[in-house]
Formats: C-alpha cells, sequence, structure tokens
C-alpha cells in the first residue's frame, strides 16, 4: 500500500475507525507511520495519537514540527491535549503551547499541565456544560446549543451560581422533558457528587464506580467548578492499575509490556530476581549452619524446596486475597478474628497436605518418625507463612505503604528463609537432633 | 439505632445515597438488615439490594416473600432485575415472575433470562430510546419525552428502520441542536458500533474501551436491535476480570474475597497446594536420586531452594507479561524473535545473577570449580525457566484456553521441578560426577 499512492491510501484509511488506524500504525515502522500522519487531516490524527502507543507517538512526535503537532493539538479535548504536551520534553512544550491559535483552548492547556498527573486535575477536561441557576430552560436550551458544541459527550450539565460555585446538575433529558419557561433552580437536582482537584485518581475511581457515574464534576477547595472527569478515563484507570498489580505480584516493576526493549525488561525484571536471589543465598547460609545433619537425617534436605514452595505459594495466597480485600475495601473485622481465621485455614490445609507428605512418606519406604517430623514442621511452616502473608499487607497498608508490593517475590522470598530455617528446627525437635 | 425508632431511622436513611446505606448493611447482621429493608420503600430498597455483596443479598431475600421480591423487581432495571431473579433458588424465580404487575417488564425479564451471562445477552438491558427513521426531529423529541421516562440515562438514541433493524445512532445533543422539521433519516449516524447478542462480554468491553463508547447496542443475527449495554457494567466486569486474574495468579480459584467463610477459602487455594506438593514431592525423588553426591558436593543440595526460588520467580515474571500482552492485544512479531528476544533477556539477567553467586561463593570460601559450576547450572536453568514461561501462555492461547492459568502456582511448580533436575545435571557435568 506505501507505493505513494496517496490518494487511494488516504480514501481506503478515511474509511476506518481512528482506533483501528491508530492499531495498524503500531505495527507500521517509525517512517511509514509518519508519513500516513502528514497525510491524513488533523482532525483525524490527532485522535489516532491519543490511541497510538506512548514509545510510538513519542517517536512519532518527534519527527513533526512543533507548529504540526500545534496543530494537532487544537483538535484534542483539553484533557488529551495537555497530556499529549506532558510526554513532550521541556523545550518544545512552550513552543507548542505558544503556537496554539485559540487563546482559550492554550490557556486552559497550561492550568491542567499545572495538575500532577495522578489527581484529579491531571485527568479532568476542561470541556463542560455549565448553566446559571437563574436562567430558563429555553434560554438554557439556546446556550447549550453554543457550548455542546466543543464538548463531545454532554452526559450532565452542570448548574453553577454567580461566583461559579457547583451548585447541582441536570441531565439533557430533565431539560427536554420540562416546560421551557422553567427556571433552572427549580428543576436542577442538588444532590450531586463531585470530587476535589487534589483528590488522588484512584480515589475518583472508587467514587465513580461505587456510584455508577459516567461523569463527575471536579472543583476547587472554594468549590468552584473547574472541570470533569468522564467514565472513559476511568477506565484507562481502573485497567493501568490492574496491569500494575498484576505485574508487582509477578515482580515485574515500571509499567512494561512484552514488546519493549530487552533493556527496558531488564530493568523492570531483575531488581527482584536480586532480591530472590538473596533469598536463596540466605536459605544456603542456613542450611551449611544444619551440615551435620546431613549425616544423620539426610533427606530433610531433599524436602527444602518443597518447603521453600509450600512457604512461598501460600503466603502468595494469603497476601494475594488481602491485598484485594484492601483495595476493594472488603477486609472487616478486627485483627484478632482475622488472626484466628487465617490460623483455622492454614491449619485445614496444612493438615491436608501433612497427611500426604506421609503417605509419599510410606510410599518410598522413608523411616516414620522422619516422615512425621517433616508434615509437621511442614505444617507449621504453612501457617507461619499464611500469618506472614496476611499481616504484612496490613501492616504496610497502615503505615500508609501500598501493598501490592508486597505480594510476589518479597513475601515469596521471606517465607523461604523463615520457612527453611523453621523447617530445620522444629524437625531437630522432633527427631532429636 | 436500632431501637424501633422507625421514623428517626427513616429519615436518617433517606438523605444517605443508596450504595451508602448498602455499605452500611453490608456490616450489620442479616436480622437488623432485613429490618431495614423492610423500613424503606421499595424504590430505594431495589437500588440497595443491587448494591449489596452477593452473599448478603441472597440472604436478605431468603427473609422477604416472593410477593415482596416481585415488588423489588418491578422498580430495578430489566439487566439488574434479571440478575437478581438469577441469583434465586428456581423454584422461586418462577413464582417472583408470576407476581411481576407490569406484563411488559416480565416478558423483557424472561427474555434477558434466557442469555448466558458471558455474553452481551446476559449483561445488556432492555431500556433504551429508539426512533424510527421517518419520523421527524419534532415527532422524535416527542417520543422520547415518552420513552426516557424509563430510561435512567439516555446516552444515545438509536435509529431502527420499519423491521426494527439497527440503522444508526443520533445523540440528544445531535436533536436539540437540529432544526425540528428535519427528518432523522438524514441526521442520524450511519457508523454505529453494535455488538451480536452472543458475543462474549470479554469481547464487548475490548470493543468498548479500544473505541471509548459509553453505551453499545446489541442486536441479534438479523440486526435487529434487542437492547444496550452501558459503560457502568463494562467496568464490573474489567474489575471482576482484572480480579480472577489477579487471583489465578496467586494460585486461587474461583471469586473469593477476604471475608468469605473458612471453607469457601478452603476449597479455592487447597487445590494449587497440592498441585505445588505433587512439585515439591517431585524434587524429592529427583533429589534421591543425586543421594551420592552428597557426599563429595554436599554444597549443591543447600542451593537447590535458590535454584527452585529463581526458576519460579522468572517463569512467573516472564508468563505473567505475556500473560497480559495476550489479554491486552499487544503481542506482535513472530514466534522466532520473541524465542531470540527471550533468550537474550534471560541470558543478561541470569549472568548478572551469576555473578553474584560467584562473589557469594568467594566470600563463603567455597570451591571454585564448585561456585562455577552452580552459577552456570543457573543461568542454564534460568534460560529454560523464561521459555518455559514465554511459550506455555502462548501455546495455551492458541489452543483455545485461558493463558491466565499457567502463570502462577502451575508455572512455578513445573519450572521448580525441571530446574533441579538441570541444575543437578548440569553441575554434574561440569564438576564430574
Amino acid at each position: 500500500i506505501e507505493d505513494q499512492n496517496d490518494k487511494e491510501l488516504k480514501t481506503l484509511l478515511n474509511e476506518y475507525h481512528y482506533a483501528d488506524i491508530a492499531e495498524i500504525l503500531d505495527d507500521l515502522d517509525n517512517e511509514d507511520a509518519v508519513y500516513v500522519i502528514k497525510l491524513l487531516d488533523s482532525e483525524t490524527t490527532s485522535d489516532i495519537l491519543m490511541e497510538l502507543d506512548e514509545d510510538i507517538r513519542e517517536k512519532i512526535l518527534e519527527n513533526l514540527s512543533t507548529k504540526e503537532i500545534a496543530e494537532e493539538v487544537e483538535e484534542l479535548d483539553t484533557d488529551d491535549a495537555a497530556d499529549m504536551i506532558a510526554e513532550l520534553p521541556e523545550a518544545r512544550q512552550a513552543e507548542v503551547i505558544s503556537y496554539i491559535e485559540d487563546h482559550g483552548h492554550r490557556d486552559e492547556i497550561q492550568e491542567l499541565l499545572t495538575y500532577d498527573e495522578d489527581t484529579a486535575g491531571g485527568l479532568m477536561a476542561k470541556e463542560l456544560v455549565k448553566v446559571y441557576e437563574t436562567w430558563t430552560v429555553a434560554g438554557c436550551l439556546r446556550r447549550i446549543r453554543g457550548q455542546a458544541k466543543d464538548v463531545t459527550r454532554v452526559h450532565s450539565v452542570y448548574v453553577v451560581d454567580k461566583q461559579d460555585k457547583l451548585i447541582g446538575r441536570l441531565s439533557l433529558k430533565d431539560l427536554i422533558i420540562s416546560k421551557s419557561d422553567m427556571k433552572i433552580a427549580d428543576i436542577a437536582k442538588d444532590n450531586v457528587d463531585w470530587v476535589n482537584v487534589n483528590d488522588d485518581v484512584e480515589d475518583v475511581a472508587k467514587v465513580m464506580s461505587k456510584y455508577d457515574l459516567e461523569a463527575i464534576p471536579v472543583v476547587d477547595n472554594n468549590q468552584i467548578l473547574l472541570g470533569r472527569i468522564t467514565i472513559d478515563d476511568i477506565v484507562d484507570v481502573l485497567k493501568e492499575e490492574a496491569d500494575k498489580d498484576y505485574q508487582l505480584a509477578a515482580g515485574i516493576t515500571q509499567d512494561v509490556e512484552a514488546d519493549d526493549s530487552v533493556w527496558e525488561l531488564t530493568k523492570a525484571r531483575l531488581p527482584w530476581l536480586v532480591l530472590g536471589l538473596f533469598g536463596g543465598l540466605g536459605s544456603v547460609f542456613i542450611m551449611k549452619g544444619f551440615e551435620e545433619v546431613m549425616e544423620t537425617v539426610p533427606s530433610l534436605f531433599f524436602y527444602t524446596p518443597l518447603i521453600a514452595a509450600m512457604a512461598g505459594n501460600v503466603g502468595v495466597q494469603s497476601s494475594a486475597i488481602i491485598v484485594q480485600g484492601i483495595a476493594n475495601d472488603n477486609v472487616k473485622g478486627s485483627l484478632a478474628s482475622r488472626l484466628i481465621k487465617e490460623i483455622g485455614l492454614s491449619l485445614i490445609n496444612g493438615f491436608a497436605l501433612a497427611i500426604l507428605v506421609i503417605l509419599f512418606g510410606l510410599l518410598i519406604n522413608q523411616d516414620t518418625t522422619e516422615s512425621f517430623a517433616i508434615a509437621i514442621s511442614m505444617m507449621s511452616v504453612i501457617v507461619v507463612a499464611a500469618l506472614v502473608g496476611t499481616f504484612v499487607p496490613i501492616i504496610l497498608d497502615k503505615r500508609g505503604i501500598d501493598p501490592a508490593i508486597a505480594t510476589g517475590p518479597f513475601i515469596t522470598t521471606s517465607n523461604d528463609i523463615l520457612g527453611i530455617y523453621l523447617f530445620f528446627v522444629l524437625s531437630g525437635l522432633i527427631i532429636g537432633f
């Protein structure tokens, strides 16, 4: 398709949705992608750019002049525009902003750039439909026709007082079904939900999904209406959150994808492996301390990977369920009752597994005392591992640290060492060495 | 609050949002919760019931008569109504349905109950605003006033032809800005996205988040408009998906929460632990086979937990990133190039870790050949573990099996056994036993 047949290509691409074109561009090499972007008009390309993978967008923007970027930015909603500009190197940011012709749009983008990207301010758009409480329904509909041209989706109409303070909301539906001479103040709903501009995006996501909202207004500390956040942005936040937690649990820091460079992936993965290695070296140390046992009860050493695996698995299970419970706000009840539950749960699991270990011992004609010692120590290791897995995230959360970092390699490694140590000490007590 | 002071309690609760009341009820005991539900009118309680935890809702419904449940159902949108009825025991389902007074509502609910809950049909609601292409804008607005009363949020107005086939859509905004004598056919947008009633919910979620849609119409095989799905339902689907994958990765099957019963939690966790145990017993077997090495190179045995941990961690990292890539459709390129990348990546990580192992060996005055043997075998184990972690999910996905089950305990366990076996064989080759 790339043999310079511009016209044909253009008509072909115009039939596609911008999200589909973005997917095609993600697969093309950089030169071809820039070529396609320059071919299409900025109304489509601005949307395509926002849908692209961040790395690819960055490379394409490098190949566009600041003026061309400013043209793309003009077509975007303020929130996307601010995001795109924020990704540019600082030197180019100012230049792009100075090229934006619509001054209102420019000021709004500059305002959005001042907010932290993890706050409601960083996520909101300035595009919204705002009406004053003193207007009538007819006057309101007339003004909305003007305002709504800039707003892709209207959702709610926000009602403000003279000082621009948010005091209520209206749906378009309410406007359509009301008589045209009614005052806005009389038909507005005053139980409007809102978030503060400095609220954390995760909290915004929680509020919006709890109350099933599709858009929420953002206000400053004086209750003045600043912007609004729509549910599609929240869907992205939720997906990113979920991906991040999933990766953390697997021992991958930073936001990486399967197609990132080897170097990026190494940076994200190696630190956790080093942590695991230190844990492993710790067990080497512990086992060296029990070296003389090798002559009397060698089989204990055969069981160490099993003990480490059990301690790790149980710990990860307990921590995953607690981390998720904390994230969804459904961990209730006192610490004491949780303690009792976790002990009960791990005793049941441990007991079932201990029986299997004893059966296995019979099968391979292992000394019965040894089998019992191994089974009982394993059970204790499981209980301890479950407690560590449960309480480390709770404690981290109470101290204001993201409990998600406590799942995966962190819990596995500490439980490995602790488990192997416990295993040798307890077996020693039972067998008597 | 519970001292029978009905009036005060009622006015107090009426000031709260239903989602907040649901949260309070989640914490109350069953008897009090039923008491509160019976106190409030069905318009509020139906929403509260839908927000409650599934287990708690089930218990409360057990305490309501089928007539009372039917009253709640009447107040709900068709999709929520169908979900609530589906949760009841079969015998009560028919009874509740027969008590629904509004026959249109009843037929719609019965239709929805016929769809599988994992398909678009199971998620959609019958509430939507539908207009015929032959209407005028003015006539359309008049009819919408009628239809919209039943629809909480309008989003889009769907345009159908005489056979009720979906042919386009309109936003309320478009209607408001158009002249009142225009024909719907002239202002409708014909590039409407839709999903088939039998599509999988995960695919619906992908389409909606890819195209940033807030509602999508659902059609049957003849393109006849059946219902619509709104983004708030998709948010729930995405959250459930993410929770499920996270739990699978941690070795927890079934949808459980931290506050579920010990028995539920055991059922979800024990199977994976048994899998891990068999893996561990497998290593016991392998190490028994190398028992005579204990006398010549005992230190090899000290390193087995480390080898197992490394094999497990690397495997989980590789598989997590591939599983996520598959889910987000961003795993591209040929298998061969992925193979080369994964080998390169694990060689870099393995090499860095091998150096640390050799340094550790120097520190504890370990025999140099042994240190090198351990380091090199560990490196090989890491490469193999990364390949297993990468390709098992890819192969599962190609065979139509959810690759998410391949992360966590499954990969860890197989890599543990494989890793320990490789470790002994390779060390044996290097040291010579």
